[in-house]
C-alpha cells in the first residue's frame, strides 16, 4: 500500500452513490507534502517523455498540476470552465459532461499557450468516467500537441474512464485505483 | 526592480479599462519557478507568524497558495465559488462582488477545516478592490481564526483594496504594486 492509499483509508469518507470524499487532503483542504510526493512519483514515471507542458483543469487539478510542473521545470496550463461554449478564434474549447455535477460545461484554453511542438502531460486529481481527461485530450489534439500520458491521483476503477483511456492506448498512470466502495469499504486494485 | 516586476514588464499586456493580462505566467499558463520564488518571499516575510493554514480562493489563487503552504508545511484551504448563497450548517459563506466579472458570487468553506486555533495567511494572485480578500477575511473571522496577514502577487495600487486593508490594520505584503497602467505603460510603486 502506498502513501496515497494509506491516506485515503485514513481520511477518506465514503458517501452514497459511490462518492469518495477526500476534501480533507486533496480537493478543498490540500496537504502540500502529500501532493508533493505524488508529483515526484509522476515525474519518475514520465521522466523520459520530454514533457514541455503540464495540462490540467481548474480548480482542484491545479495544486497537483503546479507541483508536477515544478518537477519537470515546465509551465502548467489549466483549462478554465465556462458555462457557455465561447466561440472565440483565440480559444480551443471542448464540451465536457460532469459526473459530479450532472451537467455539461465547456473547457477553454488560450491558443497562445499550446502548440504542435508541445509534448503534454495531462494531470488531474480524480478520474471517474474520464470526461475531463477526454476534454483535455481533445484540446491537446486540436493544438496538434503530442500527448505523453495522463497522471491521476485517484482513479475510480469501477467507473469507465481508466478502461477507456487504456484501451485507446494512452499511457495512464493512476497513483491509486479504487476497485470498490461497496458497503462503505474502500478496496484498492492490486 | 524584483523578479516579478521584471516578468510583468516583459510578459504583461495592458488592455483597456485598466486590465493587466498576465495569463502567460500567472493565471492561465503558470510558471512554477516564478511562483515558487514568490512563495519563498512570502515565507520570508511571514516566517515569524506561526501560520497554521494558508487560505485562498479558487482558481488562480491555488497555484501560489499550494507553494506557500509547502513553504510553511501547513495545509492549503481554498474557498470555492458558488452561484447561490448555500445555506448549510457545515459551511461558512461570504458574499463577494467580483470586479473582473461584474457580478456577485458566494465563497464557501467547510467549517471542518478552519477553527479558532488557526493562524491564517490569506494568499491570492491579484488584489484590486479587495473584495475577494475581504471575503476570505470574513470567513476567517466567522471561524474565530487569527489572521496573520495577506500575501499578494500583484496589487493594483490605483484601486482601493490595498489602501482599505492597510487602513484596517492588516499586514499586507504585495510582491508587486502597480501604480498606474495609463497610456498602456506599466508603472510600479517605488
Amino acid at each position: 500500500m502506498n502513501v496515497l492509499e494509506e491516506r485515503i483509508l485514513c481520511d477518506g469518507v465514503v458517501r452514497p452513490n459511490n462518492i469518495l470524499k477526500v476534501d480533507s487532503f486533496l480537493n478543498h483542504q490540500i496537504d502540500p507534502m502529500l501532493i508533493g510526493q505524488l508529483a515526484v512519483e509522476l515525474k519518475e514515471y514520465f521522466k523520459d517523455e520530454n514533457i514541455t507542458k503540464v495540462l490540467t483543469i481548474e480548480a482542484s487539478g491545479i495544486a497537483l498540476g503546479i507541483l508536477v510542473a515544478q518537477q519537470f521545470n515546465v509551465p502548467l496550463l489549466f483549462a478554465k470552465k465556462a458555462k457557455s461554449a465561447n466561440v472565440d478564434a483565440d480559444l480551443y474549447t471542448s464540451k465536457v459532461k460532469s459526473y459530479t455535477y450532472n451537467k455539461d460545461y465547456s473547457m477553454i484554453v488560450s491558443k497562445k499557450y499550446i502548440h504542435e511542438e508541445d509534448t503534454v502531460l495531462i494531470v488531474d486529481d480524480f478520474l471517474a468516467e474520464g470526461n475531463a481527461a477526454y476534454g483535455l485530450i481533445d484540446i491537446a489534439k486540436q493544438a496538434g500537441a503530442k500527448i505523453a500520458g495522463i497522471g491521476i491521483a485517484i482513479e475510480k476503477g469501477f467507473q469507465e474512464g481508466g478502461k477507456r483511456l487504456r484501451e485507446d492506448g494512452y499511457d495512464l498512470k493512476s497513483l491509486s485505483i479504487i476497485e470498490s466502495l461497496e458497503d462503505n469499504k474502500i478496496l484498492f486494485r492490486k
